[in-house]
Formats: structure tokens, sequence, C-alpha cells
């Protein structure tokens, strides 16, 4: 398909360049054009011209850390202590799930980061092979990473998913990693370790969560994760953390020695009372910052605009500063950061020879007016409400309410209430 | 008009009544029948039948604090310190405001509080003439706030506006209220208190926002603002505080012995680096809560669903416990809560006999999928995009991203932004 998008705002997130009036051109998954508005007849024959009535196409977000699956889980056991929480109401039903499950649940995930202005996911959930066949169903982009631990998922297995992910579809990618210091004995993370190394690639896990974690692993080990995991030699080719809440000063600057990505998770880290990251002092030390929403059945919700405000509001009480971490660094940890952690190079920005990963913002909207500042707009007042239009690779699949995804969300609705329903009468 | 819902889930919010499936018909402004579907044929004659596709029908939201007028400087000067933000950006923009531009500005306000599922606010600004008109041509519910201080608005301007609003229009009302302790001089809040006295009246104000302002009044008083108010005989017939973030114990105790309002604000007070309100402690004393989202220059946005996140997530991280202030409770602030303080005893629940202020909630988007539980759904998940309609007093004002309050809603955000750069350039 070849689309062009005229009459629009363009943010496309290179550094410095400020928003301007133009129009952009897809050409199958890419963007060819980007720039001012073009007065000559333009080739090739369009498909389908959209008129952007002065709205803001910008790069999609891309969530840097969820469990997509757990869609069923949403607003099922919440209002409870974590441990109970988890043992008692999590991983029970987990345990229930079969792979063919997840490919639908997932698809219930897809849906609603397609109306969030959300055009990747870095997916760390149990069945990569109906997790990656759910996201080329869709025509979705999907991160697949390793979840390797003590009780699912070895690193032979990994390591299989690793050379078949990294070549099943254009839009499915895998990187290793592992659940946590906490659920990984010694010997398998330094198998995973070794296999980083074989592969030259990056490592990511859940890092300094609760204060409980970190305490568990210096009891363990005599340090904190973040140390622990260096010293076993896990971030030679780099990675990141998820969560990253309660991060020491030797923690931090090895994340920043090595540019180890804070993937941060503001709203489940408040829900689940974890804590506040310490995004201003990532910043300060020249972290690489991503954002993440995190698993449907902590968050609840998968919408990038909620943790975008979260970011910054929380920073902002954290520091005790109403100057901390602006909606500018916000923004770009949202859209370039989470393409940066999770290694999508050609997806960061609009510019041409890029992937056609985008959204349209509708700015005809009250919460978005008066257009005193576009970027601030976004980041304090944006909401879900203002995607007009999600692309992926070139293929709109979401625009105005409606979903092309090549299946009814009825009936994908349908299926995960069923699925639900079948997982707690099993209990 | 006479208006029709079948096919709805409804939650009247009764309390301990559960969601049911059935119908609701409203006759011009009031509900008449809320129950389960009518098998026989039904007069009167409607104007209007909604098939409501299994969504669910609830009672509006209220913004119980809100300085709707001051749209203009969203996005104007956010990220930076409050002082500055207030003093070098806030004030010199408002010096210049007239009561016309007030008219426009607020209008842009009710736009966003319709998609938001907002059917009433509690409103403290600087021109309560010009506010009442938009709520009146707008068909939007206001109850207008007094904002006497040292520097606006007398005591007895208040007193006129309390005559007059209170019997204007069936949409607006009048509450008593002053800026904050900091801003008005003894002698004025003991005419206040004299005011409210004669009127048997509660009055309302900004009550320990900051650490500052507390300490600041201590210094002046020797005691904390809440107590200070109390022993000039402020809350003899109630009233509540906006805020609240810090409270000492005795504090609490006031509010718990003349049952006022702890109106809580949380975007604002984490945007602005206020802090976080102790709700959980509201509640085990029994003091009601209602919710606020501020002014637009300080949260920015006007939406019920990250007031309604925030309110228990913020509540769970300060109280270290994923189990306080659990959903129900919440959604009963937004809904119920805020019509108490607001003085709106008609617009509480849906029941025969009460105004019909309330909202349809479309189930049938991914984020409130599956239907585990639909008021953890609305709480943890939910989002301005699912309000399909909303009603006020009868009168459908927004359905489906469509506005009908009498004005082009282009026409208002042209004027805003026109406003806007009159006022930038003035300065």
């Amino acid at each position: 398909m070849n689309i062009r998008f005229t009459n629009v705002k363009i943010l496309t997130m290179e550094p410095g360049r400020e928003i301007f009036d133009g129009e952009l051109h897809v050409k199958d998954d890419r963007i060819v054009y980007v720039g001012p508005t073009v007065q000559e007849a333009v080739d090739p024959v369009w498909d389908r011209e959209i008129d952007g009535e002065g709205n803001l196409l910008m790069p999609g977000f891309k969530n840097a850390h969820a469990h997509s699956g757990m869609t069923f889980l949403r607003s099922y056991a919440d209002d409870l202590p974590l441990h109970e929480w988890l043992n008692d109401r999590v991983f029970p039903m987990e345990a229930k799930l079969t792979p063919e499950m997840i490919y639908h649940l997932t698809k219930l995930a897809i849906l609603e980061y397609l109306t969030s202005g959300i055009t990747a996911a870095a997916d760390m959930y149990l069945t990569p092979d109906t997790i990656a066949r759910a996201a080329a169903d869709c025509g979705f982009r999907m991160v697949l990473v390793g979840a390797v631990n003590d009780f699912s998922q070895s690193v032979e297995e990994m390591e299989r998913c690793y050379e078949v992910y990294n070549h099943y579809h254009p839009l499915v990618s895998y990187q290793l990693g592992f659940h946590a210091e906490y659920t990984t004995g010694r010997e398998r993370l330094e198998a995973i370790a070794d296999l980083a190394a074989r592969k030259k690639a990056p490592v990511f896990t859940h890092n300094s969560e609760t204060k409980a974690e970190v305490e568990g692993c210096i009891e363990r080990n005599g340090m904190t994760p973040t140390v622990y995991l260096e010293k076993l030699g896990m971030f030679r080719y780099g990675g990141g953390g998820y969560h990253c809440v309660h991060m020491s000063p030797e923690d931090l600057d090895i994340f920043a020695e090595h540019s180890l990505y804070a993937i941060t998770n503001p709203a489940s880290n408040l829900k689940l009372a974890s804590g506040i990251a310490p995004v201003e002092e990532f910043l300060q030390r020249g972290i690489p910052v991503a954002i993440g929403t995190d698993g449907p059945a902590s968050n609840n919700c998968l919408d990038m605009f909620r943790e975008m405000f979260l970011v910054t509001a929380l920073a902002k009480y954290r520091e005790n500063d109403a100057s901390a971490v602006d909606a500018g660094k916000v923004l770009r940890m949202a859209a370039v950061g989470g393409a940066g952690s999770m290694g999508l190079s050609d997806c960061d920005i609009l510019a041409a020879g890029k992937q056609a990963d985008l959204i349209l913002i509708d700015l005809h909207q009250p919460n978005m007016q008066p257009i005193n500042h576009i970027v601030k707009n976004l980041v304090y007042s944006g909401s879900k409400s203002n995607v007009a239009l999600t692309m992926i690779a070139g293929k709109i699949l979401y625009e105005r309410g409606s979903f092309f995804i090549g299946e009814d969300p009825e009936a994908i609705y349908a299926k995960a209430n069923e699925i639900t329903r079948r997982l707690g009468d099993a209990q």
C-alpha cells in the first residue's frame, strides 16, 4: 500500500527538530518522504490519501515491558497484598493456561495497544510460539523476551527461540532475558551470560522491583541484583532492567557504564506498592530510559498516556521539584527510548527509509486545546482518546475506533471471556 | 425529551446494590424508572429509544474542585518550580483576563468534562457571572464556589452571589468559599464565618495543600489551617477542604467531627510536588471524600479516570499496602462523594425521582475486557475513551465524540487559542 498523509503537523523526534507543517509518504512498509508540503505532482499513485486536518503525526509508542497474555487476570484480583495476589490468585490461574489460550489473550492486549498508539511491545511471557503467531496474525510488532527461570523455560529452549524468532517474521524479533535473580539459580544465570557472550546480545530481566527483592539478594549473594548480575558477566553486550525502583549508587554506576536501559513501569509500581523509580537520577547519569506498562494483572491497563504522565508527575513528587523530568524527555522515552531498548533501530523516528510505525494524534479535542505547546499537551493532558490512527509497517491497524487486524474484536472479547471463565471454574 | 435506555447494565450506586441488567427511563430532566427490562408496552411515547448494547449506565462523575477557566494556561508554564510558575507565569496572565474571556475558556473546560463523563463541577474562579452564563448556555451543571481573598472578591460580593446564583438557573448553584488561609486576613475570615452562620451554609477552601502553607499558618497563628479555621467558627455548618495533603491527627479529628469533605486532587498534588493526601486515613476516620481535577494549569487535564486511578494507586504506595482504598470506594468518591460535597443531593445515584445526570460506559473496548469485575475495570483500566454518552438533567450533551451544547467545538477552540495568543502578546 502507498499512503500519503497531507495537511499534518509532524513531530519526527529527530533530536532538536521542531514540529513542522508538511506531509509524509509511505510505500509498502517504509516511510519514503517526510517534509514540507509537496507542490508539484507526486508519484506514485496512492492507494489512499489521508487529509490529516492539521493533526499530529509522530512515531508510535513502544511498550518496553509487558506480559501481554495476562489480560485474563485484569480486575481479577486487585486490592490484595502482593504476596496473596501472586500466590493465591495469579500462579494457580497461570498454571492452567494453554499456549492456545495465550494466543487469544495476547490478541486482546494487541487491540488495547493499538488504541493507545503503541506500535511495538517487548513481551516476556510463557509461550513464545503462540505469542509470535498472535503478533504476526494481527500485523503487530512484537519483541519476544526470554523468561528463563528455575521453574519454566531452559537456557537451551531460549537459545532455540533466539534462532527461530529472529528469522520468523519481519514483525517479530527475540531478545535474551530471564525472569529475575530471585527465581533463577546461579548456574542458570551463568549459562545465560555465556549465551549472551556467544550471541553478543543484550540481556533483560526484572531488576530491583521491590525492597524485599533487593534485601533477599543481598542476603543470598552479599550484593544487590545489579552488582551480582554484572559480576556474572551478564551485561557485556548491554541489556536492561525492568522496574529499577530500588537502586543503589553503585547500581546506577553499573547501568551508566554499560548503557543499560532502565525500563520504568510507574503504574504497576504504585498499584503493587513497590515504590517510585529514581528517573531523574537515571537521566542525570545518562542512563537510557524506556517505559513499560507491565502486565494487565498489575497495572491494569495498557495505556502509554497514563504511564507518561506518571513518569513525570512521580519524578516531580519524588524530587520535590516541579521542574523534574520534563515533558519532552518523557515523550522521548516512550517513543525513541523504547525502540532503543527493544532493538528496533528502524522504528525510532520519522525519516525516509525508516519503518512506517506511526500514529496520528487528534488535536481537535478539548484536552489538546489551546495549542500552547503540543509536546506538553501530549504528556500532561493527552489521552488514548486522541489516537486517531495507528500504523505499523505501513499498515493501518486502527483508525477512529475501528480495528483492522483480520479478526472481529467482538470475537476476541468473547474468546477472552470464555477462557477467563474456564480458568476460574477450574480453580 | 423522553428517553428510554434499553439493554443496559445498570450501576445505580445505591449502597449494596449490585450491577443488574435492565432499563432506565428519563422524562424531561428526571429519571422516572430504573429496573428490570419492562415486558409490556411502556408509556409515554419516546422521543428516543437507545439500545445500550449491554453497556453500563451509571451516575455521572462530579468534579469537586476545579478552576475551569484556567484552560488558557494549559501547557503554558509546566516543568517550572511552583513559585516561579505562580508568580512569573500564572498571575501576570490572570491579571489580564476579562469576564468575557473566562466565559469562553470555561466552555472549553465544559467540553472536556463531558468527554470524561463529568456531569457537574465545583468551580472556584474569578468571575461568577460569566461562569454561570457559560454553564447555563451549555446545559452543564455548575456549582460556583466563592473565591474571597484579600486581593479580589469581598465578603459582601460573595453574599450577593450566594443570593443571586442559588436562584439563577436550575443547573447553577452557589457555595460559600474563600481562596485559602494564607491569602485571607483574619477579619475577612471572621466575616465569612459570620455569613456562613447566618446562611447556615457550608464553607470550602484550599486547605493544607503544601507543607510550606501549613508551616506558614503555624508561624502566623500558632496552629494549623484546619485548627485555626475551626476556632474561627468556619465549619459550624460543614464544608470541606481542597487538597488536604498535609494533615495532623488533630486536623483529621476536626474533619471527622464536622463531617467536612476532604476533596482530593492527586494529579495536581504530584505535578506541583505538593505531596500525597492521606486518603486511607480519611476513610478510616469516616471522613467523607470527593475527588477534583484542580485547574488545567496544574493538572493539566480534566479527566476523572486519571484521578480515580491516582487516588487508589497513590494510597497503595503511601500505605505500602496494595489493598488500600479499593476500587469501589474510589468510584463512590467520584460519583456520590462529589455530589455530597457539592450539595447536589438529587444527582448522586440512579433512582426514580433523581436528576438524570448519567453516563453510558462502552464496555466493548479492549481495556474493559474481559469482564471479571466492572467496577475494578472502571477504576483501574477505564479511560475517557469508554465514555459513550454524557447526559445532564435529561439532555444528551455528548455522544460518541459529538457535542450538543449549542456551539461548534471548533469555534470554542478557535476562541481559546485567540484569547491565549492575546494574553501572551500582552505580556
